[in-house]
């Protein structure tokens, strides 16, 4: 190495030091400890893949590109194994692995990376890479996984100018304006990351679609997108609009059973395979928040369904239609509509087509109630769709973990046949043997540097990948391994960086939403309060709707009298959350109207319990900073500023939460804070003029 | 060093290698040639900076880090110059500079960077860095530079959630959810990339305002913002909405005689200056397209502006009140309403008001004639307004090197006062002996990695600088230093990119806008062809209200018989322009209705001339595409490839422009395309559906 080169490498690490975050979990630096790389150095002294197929070249490069980094050190990729002590990358046709599964196994003093297929072998080399990244040992490694869940699958709510609806990271991702020219190097990460976690399949707009996705225009610059995807394992999936046969095809209709619009499906659909030969499916909003549907022409949801599978059947592609329909009824409970626009259609739907329900029965609330639909479809493939950007739950400013919430949807007991009857299995498939399933995520990737805004938001997008995979990893696990993998190797730090992660989600639901209240945000943004809100386009887009505080008590009653939402569950579940006595308080005002002085199971009345949450979210939001602060010489200096100056914007919206909640409900209680708790240092009138602040052009 | 911190190195220079274009003009790449590096060694063996200034600071840092880059050694700081060889940075009250303005000399064989004030020696400082940039030999330099212009500004049409209003490079860079507890890095980049080119101004929300930036909320968000930007000399305006006082004071108007309403005025600047004590200024756009505005109430302009005056008389701020104004009609022309409204306010102003003018009547049309304003207003100081986004000029998509545009305006002569009296000297404030002086650009920094999403787009940011600065420069030699600084040094390649730079305007005027055209793209966004416009909400926002296509012929007649614009203009312009034989073929259809077959100056009629003009236009995209092929072995790799596909995007719609607007003229012209040019390969209403994709939701 000449000195002339040492200096360029000098200054360009030193502009490269600070890490942007846009590497994600695979930043592969170096390991520090010389004895854990020196413990490396038996199992990777070469790589070796025999195939010249695309997705072993880039799992081999992967694993070469990973181990200089972690390792320091360049290691050759060989076509055969002559030697021990490499890593062999191979394609077995063996029947003790699913499609996508693989082993990682030790054989003649190699480690051997085994698939059915070559995206099964890139799964397994990120398995060994991360086993790596994780500090585990490679001697007599032994590992056998299969995804649980089929479809594995990121929602791009995406728009066609550029927008991101409920995006909190910068601008749209995908560059249409320069598709199919030119390829951005983003859209090669992105792939790296989603395989690296398990996802196969990714829909590119957003749900209220535009038609512009289906003209010979976008379908070109699709393609290009799918052809940098592909060799990744990831299938694209386009949203449609239902109105596409009027837009485009210059049709009187869009009825799903006119012969014209089936045809003009089929022969779009034809088309689209011209580009994209393994085209993953459509997915369709229908009828739901003024987007069009098969009810605009007196059909089912099955109706318009079926027509598009029909259009799929020659091909491998599938429909995901979504549940989330409801009508602005303001005597009816939202609660209910999936469930029953849906109910009667079990058994109608197509076999190439997949339900896909949000995880409860609203919109995204930071805890629901699992949507009633799970465990009530025995002949129907259910697809969970959860959201991974934060729109109810801080956006980009707030540190909050999801694996917790995901989890505990996942692993609640419909009872459906009997214990043991979890959501989990109703997605997997397991609990009804169904054909096909999905797991879908809303997700919350942008254009900024690090991809999700708030540095701890990538780890939503890596724990829903690894939950996909595998339902049944722990929040903790999966924090532990991101954390390693993305920000610190010191384990005391990690430790403590897990507790801020595990800690956060409870936190954020105690000065938000306590009790089991929901959907009280700012109108339309949905940032900050506005529990107040009490007009809107629609009853069902108020606060007022949903937390019924009166002179009585608050929460809404779904036991039978305001609404018999509750029947919807299983008798077991009927019985864990029909009895206000007895309901776990984090779901009390989901199901019951409770009156403000009733005693709880804490010893408290509702109204003390309800202030008590408030103000204690508060005091948790300062013991994170506390906790982030011990972790700084563990951080990336840039990173540890940024989630700093983040933690301090949530501290103050968490008052700013509190106040607003405690003053609101405080004018219906009539009972004043109690003691010890300090009254806000601010009128009702002041959080509603801040407030309104953000509702100013 | 130890080998495990060389793998490192070795590790980190591989990621950081693909210039992903963050660092702007300012990358500091070592300079290739030892020779050269050895050259600058006998000027750079220390800096000395005596002063503690936070300037001066920031001054010697960049000089460090501009030289540990450029080559490849660090250089040390010190407090005094005890030796020769170095580079002194000094504050000294000098009477042969400008406040802002510097000298760079040959001193005790020191090189001295000298000003009256700290700003002036980071100008200076940066200027020395260029010089090394740009190969220049140190050897007994000797520099004087005083800005022409004393306000030099950009204006950014950022909103306050986070989009752009002609914004193509990502979303806003201003992250005001996460202000003002966390400062984004980039925050300072901006700085020093403004400060690196002298502009000294920002105005941070776009002009259709929302009050919410005069919220005591949002003011400490600004606060944050000021503060990273004082120490690099950037003063920080507030665009401000007319209606604040009603809509946060809630007055019951915001008529500028008001008693009422000056007193919130006074008020709010005042509460401004507790957070920003050095506050730029307001920036007004009022009674223009919605907005609203003194005329609201039944005053003028010069009511509105010299209320908002009044209320920063204490302070150094300023008012700067866009003349930006048309009202709709169908009979009219909008050519002449800035003009018209403006006119009579001439002498009227406060003088703290600026009055910021378009550099065209129009809208930043590609090319217009220079503003009929400009030369008129003896008594008021009119800024420039240019538009460095490229809302008409290709976006994101079209390399299009705005400084020959720009100077094109500057250098044209009004002869208001007498030939001479060119444009530039009415901005500059020499023509009138105007007290104070600006120039402003519309910015077309967004959140993307590369601030301006075409690469190319960078150099726009960088000529406006440099222009507002100096607008004597040429524009090859600010391409030259542009291309130098951030694409390669070699001189082959340089001189090749400089060749595209330059070329790249006429080309693009060409394949869309040729003979003096104007105003005939995609309706609201902008983006490509749509001659055939003939409905919007108002008649001045149609193409076929400019354009004036009949089977007579094609263009706005501005001599008299429709509109008597031209008449705003000095006699001398006048006869420059009025006659249509006479008329530069590039300004002809501004003013002239021209018979399709009327024989040009070039030997063709008029639409042969158009239609050879279209035709070249997409010929000459083809030649830039092979010069930049050229240049490949020169250029960053991931760059190369980011240019070479928007020039290939570049090519396809130039093409759609071309068969957009011969088709659609030919059905007025009745005449074919002249030979040997080929007829378009697709018939005009296969081009408006295609144009038609982009209104689709």
């Amino acid at each position: 190495m000449t000195k002339q080169f040492l200096l360029f490498l000098l200054f360009i690490s030193s502009l490269a030091f600070a890490d942007d975050g846009s590497r994600l979990w695979l930043n592969y630096v170096l390991i520090k400890e010389a004895k854990q790389r020196e413990g490396y150095g038996p199992f990777t002294k070469f790589i070796a893949v025999s195939s010249e197929g695309q997705t072993l070249k880039i799992a081999s490069n992967e694993l070469q590109m990973g181990l200089q980094g972690l390792l320091g050190k360049k290691i050759t990729i060989v076509k055969t194994a002559t030697a021990s002590g490499g890593i062999v990358l191979s394609v077995n046709k063996s029947a003790d692995v699913s499609e996508e599964g693989y082993k990682i196994y030790t054989e003649k003093g190699n480690i051997v990376i085994s698939s059915n297929t070559e995206t099964g072998v890139l799964y397994g080399t990120f398995e060994l890479l991360r086993a790596m990244q994780t500090g585990k040992s490679l001697a007599n490694i032994s590992i056998t996984e299969n995804p649980k869940v089929k479809i594995r699958m990121l929602n791009h709510w995406d728009n066609a100018n550029g927008t991101v609806e409920r995006g909190y990271a910068g601008s749209s991702m995908w560059k249409w304006n320069e598709l199919p020219y030119r390829i951005d190097p983003r859209y090669v990460m992105y792939a790296r990351a989603n395989a690296s976690i398990g996802i196969n399949a990714t829909s590119i707009n957003n749900v209220n679609a535009s038609s512009r996705f289906l003209t010979a225009e976008y379908l070109e610059k699709i393609k290009a997108v799918a052809d940098v995807l592909r060799p990744y394992g990831i299938k694209v999936f386009i949203s449609v609009n239902f109105r596409s046969p009027r837009t485009l095809g210059g049709l009187k209709t869009s009825d799903p059973l006119d012969p014209e619009v089936r045809k003009w499906w089929n022969d779009k659909t034809k088309e689209i395979h011209q580009y994209i030969p393994d085209f993953g499916g459509y997915l369709v909003k229908a009828n739901s928040e003024g987007e069009p549907g098969p009810q605009d022409y007196g059909r089912t949801h099955a109706d318009g369904a079926n027509m598009l599978a029909e259009a799929m059947r020659p091909f491998s592609g599938i429909v995901i239609w979504r549940a989330f329909v409801y009508n602005a009824d303001p005597n009816g409970d939202r609660f209910k509509e999936g469930y029953a626009q849906f109910k009667p259609l079990d058994g109608a739907f197509d076999p190439k087509v997949i339900v896909q329900v949000k995880n409860g029965p609203i919109d995204f609330m930071p805890r629901e109630p699992f949507h009633p639909m799970f465990g009530a479809f025995p002949k129907t493939p259910l697809g969970m769709e959860f959201q991974i950007t934060q729109e109810y739950l801080g956006q980009s400013t707030h540190l909050t973990y999801l694996a917790p919430m995901f989890k505990e949807c996942l692993d609640t007991d419909t009872y459906a046949k009997g214990q043991g009857s979890t959501v989990a299995k109703v997605i997997d498939g397991s609990l009804y043997n169904a054909s096909n399933s999905l797991m879908a995520g809303v997700a919350n990737t942008g254009s900024d540097d690090n991809w999700c805004g708030h540095p701890f938001n990538q780890s939503n997008w890596y724990a829903f990948g690894r939950l996909a995979w595998d339902h049944t990893l722990s929040s903790e696990q999966i924090a532990s391994e991101w954390i390693q993998m993305t920000l610190t190797r010191s384990k005391p730090a990690e430790q403590k960086i897990n507790d801020i992660m595990m800690r956060s989600h409870p936190i954020y639901v105690s000065y938000t939403y306590p009790l089991g209240t929901a959907h009280m945000m700012g109108e339309s943004h949905h940032y900050g309060p506005e529990p107040w809100l009490a007009k809107s386009a629609r009853p069902d887009w108020t606060s007022v709707y949903y937390h019924r505080a009166d002179s009585v008590g608050l929460g809404f009653d779904r036991t039978g009298k305001l609404s018999n939402a509750l029947q919807l569950y299983s008798p077991e579940v009927q019985k864990k959350w029909g009895n206000p006595d007895q309901c776990p308080l984090d779901y009390l005002l989901w199901f019951h109207h409770v009156p403000w002085g009733k005693k709880l199971s804490t010893g408290r009345s509702l109204w003390d319990e309800l202030c008590v949450r408030y103000y204690d979210g508060v005091v948790q939001v300062g013991n994170l900073q506390k906790t982030w602060e011990s972790t700084k010489t563990a951080i990336d200096p840039e990173i540890f500023e940024n989630v700093k100056g983040r933690l301090k914007i949530q501290e103050k919206e968490a008052l700013w939460w509190r106040d607003a909640c405690v003053l609101y409900f405080g004018e219906y209680s009539k009972m004043p804070i109690p003691k010890p708790l300090t009254p806000p240092q601010r009128t009702l009138n002041e959080v509603k003029k801040l407030v309104e602040i953000y509702h100013l052009r």
